[in-house]
């Protein structure tokens, strides 16, 4: 089997973890996806740098409140593998319902970071967890074809 | 020396250098800041990604004609630094003036990614080069006290 390829693929499933959170609208599994430490950061759309996971949690909590249905479709995903480190860049090709309001379809350029974890007798071992996640809206944003 | 705090200082100071490549408006200073590969990636404020450096020189060389003068007042710098690759956040507090328009205090925030080169022999090694640059402006910005 390819070592390399490996790597790869149990980033990219990291990845599609972390959306399958945020469409869950469970602040359980978003917590399953992220490293619980002081010096993981997370850029929304249009907001400053959130850092620590307590703060980070408080602002899913708060998105998830106000969200009554999201759908993700990832595409243009680029993957960077490195020893501990992984950084995937993808498209995230959104249909939302925000509270009282119609579906919205949106673009959201994404940079999300991984860290693996290498804690021995620990049930995270070799797991990658994110560790940065920086979102920003695509101004004139086309949506793919394949995107129906 | 503090091993640790030199590696630190020295990613800073290829962030620093980043950013007054932007300041100077000039392609080869840009040009000695990144890694000419193609699998560098750039995301400026409100766009999609730019992948290789092609592409990413090219999207510089237009900002640069369209910017009249620009400055850059960094605050909330967070260096995460791995054996090869260095993760730097910041709050890039900005004084602009595009062609014909007045100067535009505005807030971006910045995921900066660079990695170390190794190659021996080559006027790059040991240097700490830009692969990857995501730019998202802030909604709500309020300048810091510190910026006057």
């Amino acid at each position: 089997m390819d070592e390399e390829k490996g790597v790869e693929q149990q980033i990219e499933d990291s990845n599609a973890r972390f959306y399958n959170a945020f469409e869950s609208l469970s602040i359980e599994k978003m917590e399953e996806v992220w490293k619980h430490s002081d010096d993981v950061i997370c850029i929304h759309p249009g907001w400053e740098m959130f850092t620590s996971w307590t703060a980070i949690r408080e602002s899913w909590v708060r998105i998830f409140e106000n969200t009554k249905k999201i759908e993700f479709f990832i595409t243009n995903v680029k993957v960077k593998a490195f020893e501990k480190i992984a950084i995937v860049v993808c498209l995230e090709n959104i249909d939302s319902d925000m509270e009282n309001k119609n579906i919205v379809r949106t673009g959201v350029t994404a940079t999300n970071i991984f860290e693996k974890q290498n804690v021995n007798n620990n049930k995270y071992n070799n797991e990658w967890l994110m560790v940065h996640h920086h979102g920003s809206s695509v101004v004139n944003y086309m949506p793919p074809n394949v995107f129906v």
